[in-house]
């Protein structure tokens, strides 16, 4: 008989277990939610210094305003309000490679750039030997340079510093964290001009410093905007705009001809 | 010129607000996963006994071990690993009335239950008196009574021990919980044998003595469980069984005749 | 060793079967798509007149313009441009209780009336009776009748006279029509006005008649809705309006200071 | 004011039009589902033989039984009976690379070689010649070439003849599927051994030729899928299995001690 192996929940008709521990009496009023999220994903209890920069990170991330998925989430709730979860997973779904994937590129960039040396540099200036060399290769492939950029903080964009910070004071200013400052310090030099080390970025090398699985980056962006999605639903019930966002489209709509399509050759 | 008012994310050129607070000064850092979670939903900033509490339940239902919910987001994972926002999302989808709604039909039920008596009882004799009226209307319009027995843990649900005693230890243990505790005294008399009371029940008990919306704490228990399917994620990377479990299925496909749907008259 | 018995799609090394037939031989090139999902959701091969019943109403459905599915699938599109299946599935959770529930909700409804009844009326008088006992019943109970009004096609929907006249072309104008034309003709008199029988609701009249499973109106719905999605996402990869749409109401946000939420006691 | 231009569905009190066609009269009863499929999807009217062809793909790829996709459909609705999109899109967030992104990546596959030849070869020698360069460069490249093998047809997939046969017979043999025939008859000369050309390739060359979006290959296995997902919910609510499946993998599951991640350096 097939049997399938976890870690995680498991019960018997007296105890449940999740992750090895009592749920009731070592988890419940015991671990905090970022605490346990961490948890669940590493099969590790993070140190309280871990989870403050873990949740630092969520904060950042939690939510944007009316972002494509926020817009989404309340359309949904406008078309199908019977069903919270569908809700939920339609605004989830726009979580990807454009406006909640630069978090996972940018760690997956750092620690494929980390992989490549023998060993971290020793002082700034070796990061920003590195960082050089690194922004240099990815413009001369014609490749941006993930975390790099933002369409609204041109001078700056606020989360970046203040992850550093708590990343410093917790101790878990890693080498990810150490090439991503540096890329910001040296990329002038190459590309001619300042461009701002974005939030989504500094949160996907934070992630990375914390020893989390690169490939589940993106879903720890996606569990912080599950938090700000209910956020958005909770307040589309008070004060709706989806009516109003749904009708100033459809009233503005302008029928044309169609097109008949042709592949290119 | 249509506006969108909304107290969540805000940003310009050189800040970005939540909650009418600055997000990297006065948020990043500063306020818990859960904290921010509860802030988010009702645009007030929770107590720390309120947050014990809110992140008690959101662990109780973080993770239940093979769930529907969560052999899904392993399969979806399996047939499309490009997509994690898809594995994520379908697994939530299964968060519907069986197997994640009980927190919000108990919240519900209780909350409807409360709303049409003038005062709350002041006393346990009080409670037991309203909840003996409860479920016997209950029985007697052939209704159950929303988390109400378990198929597992037949002789207790470890979980509502624990958060009636944790809401009691922060003082948030108000109504809901009241009359929730009571039906688990009185029921016996009317049903003619014990039943537990569940764990999802008391967290819908516990979400509605918070003061949480009760249209929304469906989406809770959705918010838990997606920190729970990261881990059946981060897992299933290491240590796959989707493809077992599918093909455990496929192999033992027995094919039949088709059989002509005739629908009832 | 449990098995799993099914119908549908079955292969060995050298055939595919589907609903028992020799999929390459007798289904490809044979079958048309709107006739195969008929089959394949009664597993009872349709005639041709069933078939152009239902594809009139899968027509009917497939596509209205700026919806919010339509708009939830462009805006997923545009964050997410690496998962198709994502913005298509996006924008089908829309598809629930209130733009395209009516077609179920009609269905169900007048099949409930059906099944209260001992033998279908024999004429037109009879119909008349029965819809006026209906919509009087409703009426008094507080409750909208599904199927009547529209709030663009105020002096008739285009789409119900059409259907009216295929099934009838096609022998298939079954009870649930019959009904739901009796209830165009009389519910003046109850409701002291005239409302227009809705497309929605007379394709809901329909595939009862055809014989589908109730529980799976909103289903056929949703694969009509699914066409026009694709036609949606092949119109924004050469027409783009996601983001100007998402731009509309970013732009047009304006914060507002929070507002504590406090349940209603 | 911002107008957003469409060609699709429009409607105005009196009329509703669908690609600039009267909705009512002109599609209703005119226009077959697979038919106004690729309409939507080109915004031109298909011709029979086209139709043909592609109503073939749609039911090669309707349907193959125990699929994850479909696994996930039932057990989504076991969990959230209450939400049939849910279900289904659930069912569709599977329709990734993996089980079904061969029709996409065949497709894709074969345009770009053909894009990289002045004029395509004039008889099967010219044919073989570039399928021969083509497998060679993959192969040298260490490549797979999409569509070739299947894991259970080792001696041949049924639907790809049958398949190329369609296409002849209707006129819409074009040069994707002469390409992918050339790779099936060289292959052996370059890899060794003889590999089945698997039907969802061939689909993809067959929707290739017949001039529909590349971009949305993917679409089109998803909206067939849709209609197979739907025939599973039928059989789902006649002849439940989901409960069965879900057991079958709760019950066999083993509690492991959790194991620590350490990522790779």
């Amino acid at each position: 008989m097939t049997e399938y192996p976890t870690a995680l929940g498991a019960s018997s008709r007296d105890t449940i277990t999740l992750l090895g521990r009592d749920l009731a009496a070592d988890v419940m009023g015991e671990v905090g939610f970022g605490e346990l999220a961490f948890w669940l994903a590493t099969q590790r209890r993070p140190e309280p210094g871990e989870t403050r920069v873990f949740e630092a990170v969520l904060a950042a991330l939690a939510d944007h305003g009316f972002t494509p998925t926020a817009i989404v989430t309340r359309l949904t709730y406008l078309s199908a309000p019977d069903s919270i979860q569908g809700a939920l997973a339609a605004g989830l779904l726009g979580g990807g490679s454009r406006f909640l994937g630069v978090t996972e590129d940018c760690g997956r960039f750092l620690h494929a750039v980390l992989s490549e040396v023998d060993a971290p540099p020793a002082d700034d200036a070796g990061w920003d030997a590195l960082a050089l060399r690194t922004v240099r290769e990815r413009r001369e492939a014609g490749l941006l340079v993930p975390g790099l950029g933002h369409h609204v903080h041109k001078d700056g964009d606020p989360r970046t510093d203040r992850l550093f910070r708590i990343a410093e004071a917790e101790g878990r200013f890693g080498p990810h964290l150490a090439l991503f400052a540096a890329i910001g310090r040296v990329h002038p030099q190459v590309l001619g001009r300042t461009l701002p080390l974005n939030g989504a970025g500094v949160c996907g090398a934070a992630l990375a410093d914390l020893g989390l699985p690169l490939e589940l980056l993106r879903g720890f962006a996606l569990l912080a905007r599950t938090a700000g999605l209910i956020g958005q639903l909770a307040e589309e019930l008070r004060n709706p705009v989806a009516n109003e966002i749904f009708l100033s489209v459809d009233l503005n709509n302008r029928p044309v001809p169609p097109e008949p399509y042709r592949p290119e050759p």
